[in-house]
Formats: structure tokens, sequence, C-alpha cells
């Protein structure tokens, strides 16, 4: 299906202050994808139907399940059925898919991880990378223009692993963590070194994403949106740099503004 | 923890073209919340830290666990861990939770519906009203006007079931999901009627903001946002109004027009 365009054109009735006009309209296209993993159902994705194969392994990365190469065994793409095969080396991260982690009995511990492979996984992000404003800045005005599939539509959410002066992996997808977990399979599936690059990214800033990205190992987020106040906390645990509200000639930096120079 | 207030202020470094000034920024609270579902881990919900019983309640009915009253025995709520349990009525949507609708050796039916949950629970909506476009463009105004967690925060999205004349019951919520589910939950609980309403809401409609919002029988959907292609179909084939763009003077109807007079 990678071959197909990701939007359609639809007929609908535009209405303004003044009248009402049938016309065509550009909608972006949604499929459900299910992936099997070593042959049971594990996790139907709702996404746009571009890249299914970096899409899968990026969630399978990003769920601790896919830790290096080796593991992945096998992989096929049903486009037509919206079925993703995945055979893959097992532990206990299938297992505890999704599953919370729950202080024992001496109380909260200090870690704001709340599930238990992200608990037992995450660790400090050491990666050094330096970046001027303007470079964010120059970095948020690259992604708007390449953001041709939101232009057309209105429909979609856009994230870019970048240097300091240049996008190097870019996808736009339906689903804001579809976007990013596209980017972490193209850089599983490609060796492409992430620990000293910034992801840029259209969403807001809520915990699952910054853990996403922390998994990734990428010391910097940059979005122009907001942050919530658990990313934060997470950014300041785990030494991950946060930029919110990167738009226009401003932005804000929420956490470890030392990579900010 | 309904007593809180949903966001905290938090020190920031904030860059302008022109200069760096510390200063202190209101950021959203998100907080995870684990579902207990007759003393089963069922699902962990991030969410806002505000009406965590209507979020439960509403998730279990748009998850069609929760059909009727009398379905929902018992739920309690530790805000301090976000553990909620609920006991209810055992059913076959609970072990299909999230399991993917695939259709047979026959090829694909007609039905868009990807989860069997919703493929076996859909029904036609049937719900008449009828709303202008300059009643559409008032309730989107009410709904931007109440955001105030939007306005202090930039970090939530926000929805409300309306006549269409006014707002009956708002929500603002870190996940849009979230929103309409504690819609779901309150009306669930004090028996209010949503077949002769209309949901408006500030985030995308996807394939499964569409879902929830049929199974609430909620006749017209607006968005000042985009829709999308598998939404448009479903709601097609529901035959629910949806209403995309709404904003300013303007809106974009992507389905059965009807209702829009």
């Amino acid at each position: 299906m990678s071959q197909f365009k990701n939007y359609i054109s639809l007929p609908i009735t535009k209405i303004v202050k003044d009248g009402i006009s049938q016309q065509d309209d550009n909608v972006v296209l949604e499929v459900p994808v299910t992936l099997f993993l070593n042959g049971e159902e594990f996790v139907t994705l709702v996404c746009s139907p571009q890249y299914l194969k970096e899409l899968a392994v990026g969630f399978l990365c990003s769920e601790g399940i896919l830790q290096q190469p080796s593991d992945l065994h096998h992989i096929s793409i049903n486009e037509e059925d919206g079925i993703i095969n995945v055979e893959a080396t097992q532990g206990q991260a299938e297992k505890q898919f999704m599953k919370r982690y729950i202080t024992s009995c001496c109380g909260r511990g200090r870690s704001s991880f709340y599930f238990i492979n992200d608990a037992r996984s995450m660790s400090r992000i050491e990666g050094k990378i330096a970046i001027s404003p303007q470079q964010v800045w120059n970095l948020t005005t690259r992604l708007e223009e390449k953001s041709t599939l939101f232009q057309n539509t209105g429909g979609v959410h856009n994230a870019a692993l970048c240097t300091p002066d240049d996008v190097v992996v870019f996808f736009e997808d339906i689903g804001r963590h579809n976007a990013v977990d596209k980017i972490f399979g193209h850089c599983f599936l490609n060796n492409i070194i992430m620990n000293d690059k910034v992801l840029v990214f259209s969403g807001r800033i809520s915990s699952e994403i910054l853990i996403k990205v922390a998994k990734m190992s990428i010391p910097v987020l940059v979005s122009r949106s907001a942050p919530t106040a658990l990313a934060v906390d997470m950014a300041k645990e785990l030494g991950m740099t946060v930029v919110g509200f990167a738009r226009g000639n401003r932005l804000n930096v929420y956490a470890n503004e030392n990579r900010i120079i």
C-alpha cells in the first residue's frame, strides 16, 4: 500500500457565513493494522497506511520487545488485510506488555514510570549535543514545510529526527505515537544512531511520548505544543532536554537546558 | 484528587528572538490510572486527575462492558495510587477487549469496524436533531470560552455534550479519548439522554473517536479539526452527521448533512 497516496478526495458541503457550496476536500486515510507476535494477536494500531514495516518494528522496539537486530527473526506484511506477522525473540517484555508498575509496601518510589517494562528498562540519557534557539526554529520551520500531508488534510501529526542543522528522517501519521514509532523502526532497521540527535514533533509531549523518545536515547525533544507535568518530571529524572511551544521565534525549555546554547 | 487544581506552576526558561528569561509557566497535570475489572488488571489510562469515576465508567461503557446501570455492581477509587476497582457483570466484551475483527473466508465484508466488540455492537444512529450552522459556531465559541485549562496550559483537549443552543456537559483532559469517555461516564451515571444531542470536540475525528461517539448514540459530531476517511466511511454507514473544521464562521459537512439546516 506504500505506493498509494495517503489521502483521498471526498465530496463535502462547505458552509461559510455567506453561503453553501458542494465541493471536494482532501481527507486523510486511516487504516487498522493488527500485529501478530509469534503467532498471537498482540495489538491493533490505527495509522496512516504507509511504512507499516517501520511502524511495526518501531512499536515493538518501543515496547522493549525488539532490543537488538538479532531479536527480529521474520516480518511479513499483508497490506490488503492490514495484518503484520512478526517472529521475534521471546522475553519478559512480551508478557508484561502494558502492565502497570505498582510500587509495593514501602510506598511510592521515586520513579514516575508507571509501566513495568518502562520502570525496568529506562536509563539515563547521556547523549551530548548542543543546539541553539535559532537552530531549533530553523528545524520547526523545516518540519512545517515538509508536512505536505498536513497541508493537504489538516489531519496528521509529524515527527522528524534531526541533527542541529538538518532533518534526517521524517514521518507523518494520523497517530502521533505512530509518527514517532516509524522513526524508531526506520532507525532500528537502518542502524541509524539516535543518541546525538534531536526529535522535532508537532504534538503535545505526554508521558507516553516522552518515554518513547527516551527509549530511542534521543537527548533533546522539541515540540511546537505543550508538555505535561509528568513528562517534565520524567525528563528531569532521565536527564533529557524538553523544549515546548517552539514556534515562530519563541520556545520554552522545561528540563535540562544545558543542551540549549 | 478532584479538589486539586489540574495544572502546576513550573520554573522554565523562556527564549525569544531578543533574549532569555527565567519564569514560571503553567503545566498541565497527567496521572496514570489503572483499572482493575473484577479483580484483574484491565487497562492503564493516562489522564487529567479529575473525574476518575466518570472516566472509568465511560471507558467501560465505550468498550461495551457496561451496557446498563445494573451492570455496574461496585466501583472504588484510590486517587493517591491511581487505582480503580470495578466489579461488573461479566460478558463476552471483557474477553474480546481490543481483539481485531477479521472478516473470514468470503473476503472483506461491508463493515469498516475493525474490533470484534464494535462490529458486533454498532447500530444505526437514528437520533433526530436539527442544528443550524450559526448554532454550531455558537457552540464552538462556547467551548473555547469554557476551556480554561487549555487557556492556562495549551495541553488538553475538550469535549462537550450540547443541545443545539447550550452546553450540557463539558470536560477537559490531556487525552482526547478521555474527555469523551468522561462525558459517556457522566451521562451513564446520571441517566442523561444523548441521542438528541451534539458532541462538540476540539480534536481530530479518528475512527476511534467516531466509534466512541456512535456508541453514545449521539447523532451529530462537530470538531474544530479534521476527520479521517475511515471515520467518514463509518459515519455514512451509521447515519451519523460529521462536521469538521468548525471554527470562526466556517464548517465542512462530511456525512449526513440532513441534520444541518
